[in-house]
């Protein structure tokens, strides 16, 4: 059962906040929720989203400017470990991590909590793209994220 | 960076469509686009749930009829590998297979792709919950997917 | 506390089934509900649009087709009057007629039921626009819709 | 082509900012965008819930607080008038106002801009229900609202 294409992704997430070099809150809308009265799983990756785009602003790097250069942050794998629902109006803080860094790809790690409580854990994988979504070298941008993240 | 919570995720889905045994179409919605023109990553989840609805149906046993029993299939873990992007209007065949299944847990495997190009593969664990989202045996419908899987 | 700008919306869409010119079905997914136990309101316009791209092409004139010609159709105003809640994997019918048009907008009418029930009723205003937005002329396509529409 | 169902909605949305009791700030996602390039209609509702949301909790009456004592306010009615696309990142103000309020039902109007530009304006009517989803008599804390509205 051995797939062609190798699985690249490798961070685990630690369940400690202090790993983590950048948080973000976000508020739950109701219509995030499904009829088993929490969020529905499929509405995570727009969290971490949301807090890649305030963390690359935070590092000066606007992903609206990135975006303007040609060059887009494609998403080529995705992970979520769901550990305890998140319910509607719930403060989520979502900390975000760089994981490794290669010349055509980078991970990031994210911790979800509400409170003191961890809900969940995830990682994306992504690689530059340009406007008609080819690959593309990491504009210096990209690849500055390593120094910034453990400055 | 070891974690707490152990990744169950075992399952790594074939290319080969005739390792699955089921596949359902779904037309992709303009509104699942996004700004780089292809479907945004965040809906693949729905298109695998979706799969799953349609797939457990064919089996004869609802989801619907799942959930009027009290009994909801919770997503613990997911994982998205995007091979090549989804456009508005394809008509994407998602193909799934059944995994590893343990008292507590079943894992769910997906291949996406439009005529014979994968775009993407994915996994999905679940458990069962009841309606307060506590964990609950698996009740005999559930047991059984393994059966039909292979028949 | 009048308003600059004029609601077009005219168009009252009839309960009466046999006045609409096209159908098409739609079942609901578990992830367009929300903690209330229903369809979520803002999902009621994906089922719209989803109807809208399967009449134009059934008119044949796919909706892809259009936007490859640098035409596209923007909403420009939209309403909704939910009668009854839609439920987690009912089979929606949605209809569609034509309303009102004029060189530079169109309105469309949707009545969305469940067997014989009556859950919703939906106009969607539009206008061309190019691939930078701007307002253009109706190409003949669109122009041809109200000759298709009661043909 | 009468419909059984007369249409309440009656609110106009003045674009003078100064007519609004309530304003709330929501960044735009990436997520909401789609492939025109800006973002989808559907996604509106979205921002007009969450600034209603915010300006229950700013009136002291959490809207999750109204969710547990039993009674959710449903949609009956939406109106969206679309004057310019919003796109990615931009900072949009949602100005929200009270309208006509029955014993049964309340109108909600807004405005949404960016900087001094109006983008869309918006209606919505609300009427109380119970879990069941069945119309049930204002609360006090929703009868309030006229109140506090205008104080």
């Amino acid at each position: 059962m051995a797939s062609v294409h190798p699985v690249r992704l490798s961070l685990d997430p630690p369940l400690d906040p202090s790993a983590y070099a950048f948080h973000h809150q976000i508020r739950v809308r109701f219509a995030e929720t499904d009829a088993m009265g929490v969020v529905h799983h499929a509405n995570y990756p727009l969290y971490l989203e949301e807090t890649r785009v305030a963390w690359m602003r935070h590092l000066g790097h606007s992903y609206a400017d990135g975006r303007d250069d040609g060059v887009d942050l494609a998403v080529i794998e995705l992970f979520v470990q769901y550990r305890k629902p998140l319910e509607f109006d719930e403060l989520v803080t979502v900390r975000l991590m760089l994981g490794k860094q290669t010349r055509m790809t980078f991970q990031v790690g994210y911790l979800l909590s509400v409170g003191d409580e961890a809900r969940a854990t995830a990682v994306t994988v992504h690689t530059c793209v340009d406007s008609t979504g080819r690959p593309v070298r990491q504009p210096e941008w990209v690849r500055s994220f390593a120094a910034d993240a453990t400055s």
